[in-house]
């Protein structure tokens, strides 16, 4: 096992219907089996309220798929970074297009906080002019994703590879600690394959691996050309 | 057991330190003995990153401390009603004054939302006019807490009873289906008692309990008022 | 003089600095000016701290870039519907894709409550599903702008006619009522005369005016082909 | 006249129906005329889409209600500093109790923003404690306002001096440069010399002013005592 190294493959489970009830932790635990196997890096974001009860069941890396900055106590209803890391979650997600923060003072603030507890930042980014903006703010990893492609089946990697060319390029010179994945789109492991050969060190998933009949297999798939 | 009937103690979880790690699990288990023990309707609001975990571990209802509205799927980061269903919860808190909304639309729309598809509601109001308007949409359950005794230590139902009077009267007049429980500095059965004999349907609680050393001492002597 | 006919210019001045001081009651003339000339349907859509003013000064439709859903009264820092009118304006844009609100509810709200005092709204979608959707909560107009082309100088109307056509059919076929615009990377005549002939009742346009340097004629460029 | 000095008269319009329609630029004459005719320091909070207009039409420093972080440029929707700035406004209230941010950095990320571009912040708290926390990140001016007495024409100076005290000794330890206010209730001149005398800087008044039948009579009742 590497621990969350890269390249990883980051998986976001959304909402979908698919992981109701106990497909949270059916779909992590594909994860870890999968993870076992190849020996690569893989993380899990399940919906918010299956975080500790996912984390209590799997080894992969947890994390949330979005926390507020609101402190410990008297704060109802928020997500409290420092109850994500207590309840075993490793880091968030951050600014995913789906939950985009209108400035970016609230996404600096967040892996700031984020880091100063020990939890790992994974910011999203639209373009390679978001890359650069986003890498200066030191998350440990940053996603590009085309919000057209976002579940459309066409992976970022095969037809848009100039943008994540680009965004490598943008996040090297801007930040070179930050370590450039990408998503939207990848269904296949020749879609990773591509992601990879382009120069990103993981791929972030959602729908092609959630809404996928077999898991394991589909993991399976996207894991190799990782491993 | 008499379900989710009322009287009801509804125990808010917040973000309390003394919740992090195993310990919303635990209080939530504590609650559990006292239900069992003197057949009470006991509510547990966890933190949301824990609402699947504590469902999984007992059987009092488990309420989400706030939702969201968007819907199932791509909705990262969101907590989707249906998501709170699916993993055992049995309703939500709304529009509490630490995640106050800012449109009666917006308390309108979550009722609506949370009764189409099951879930029980239990929204929240810092006065007998709010109570009114709040009352309209048909929570099944409209707390009334005055925002400066909460966490105060000094009872609303001793300190305020004439907020609580009010509002069992603007919550009956404005709609008589909905129960009216009141909250803000319960600590002791005494308070608890004041709040029935004023014509409360129950209370809600949360540092009274949270932050008390003995958690199953304190549920118990809350509860006897309303067993 | 159409009235807010269509087809229809709608100009977005989003926070351009060449709108800063005076620039959103020079542009906002500006747009008069073509108004008037050319007959044609123009609506102006300055930053929300700016309403107020364009609206005493300009005869042009005004519409907010937003709305919240606080009622008057004490709602410090709402930008509410009724102020809006109050003050002159005809509408507001809603779901902005730089505005995005996280869930249907949230923008059928905001419809209903302009609709309610007189007010038109102008929704926003991304794709021709989001517009299936939208459509059938009544909006006036509804405009189609695929957010990767936002600022690109890439007319949606030359390189993804597709989207257009489809979001007409969707719109029509989900509520004929509705008007369907279209929007991003529109900067020439040409770019509009496209639009048109593939059925969109007009334009939604943001830095291919605001950000050209004789606005005077880059209006009447883009105003020309809906005369 | 003092420029933004101290003693200061801050009238916050909210959304009330009193300043619809040319009732915005109205009341701020007649605050104008006030300061004007005793040499006191008032400042005027309209709306925010009135905020360029109200600063076009009075000497008097104006304040938007709310800010958001996002940055000029692409931000539709968004009230940008910057944006306020250029027309002429001279500072922004932040985090009142009608528009509670969630988390201190929220607060803090909004001062350094107004503070970068020489705009004054009017933070708002609702306790000494939230006073000692808020002072720290170095806002020009402080209001503490007790919720639960806003709008009830009972004035914190008066009914709760023990609230203001403490929050004028909170204040002092935390930040020395800070000025301390003080508002919620504040109906007269004698509720404001209440507040002065307890070390407050200056009042905070909504409703007190912007509900009285005779502006120009009441803000100079309440100015009497700041001069």
């Amino acid at each position: 096992m590497k621990g969350i190294g890269t390249p990883v493959l980051v998986i976001n489970f959304k909402n979908y219907e698919e992981v109701f009830d106990s497909g949270a932790v059916e779909l992590a635990k594909a994860a870890q089996k999968i993870q076992k196997e190849l020996d690569v890096a893989i993380v899990v974001c399940p919906p918010n309220p299956c975080l500790a009860e996912v984390s209590k069941h799997v080894h992969v890396p947890v994390f949330a798929q979005h926390v507020d900055l609101a402190k410990p106590g008297s704060s109802t209803g928020a997500i409290v970074p420092e109850v994500v890391k207590s309840i075993g979650a490793k880091g968030s997600l951050i600014n995913h297009s789906e939950r985009r923060l209108w400035a970016s003072e609230d996404i600096k603030s967040r892996v700031d906080r984020l880091k100063s507890i020990g939890l790992i930042s994974l910011a999203c980014a639209q373009t390679p002019e978001e890359v650069s903006e986003i890498a200066k703010f030191g998350p440990e990893w940053l996603a590009v994703e085309p919000p057209e492609l976002i579940g459309s089946g066409k992976a970022v990697s095969k037809v848009k590879p100039q943008i994540v060319t680009n965004s490598v390029v943008a996040c090297r010179k801007a930040n070179p600690n930050v370590k450039l994945l990408c998503g939207a789109g990848i269904v296949t492991g020749e879609d990773v394959a591509a992601a990879v050969k382009l120069g990103a060190k993981g791929v972030l998933v959602a729908s092609g691996i959630v809404k996928a009949k077999n898991w394991i297999k589909v993991i399976e798939e996207l894991a190799v050309p990782l491993a």
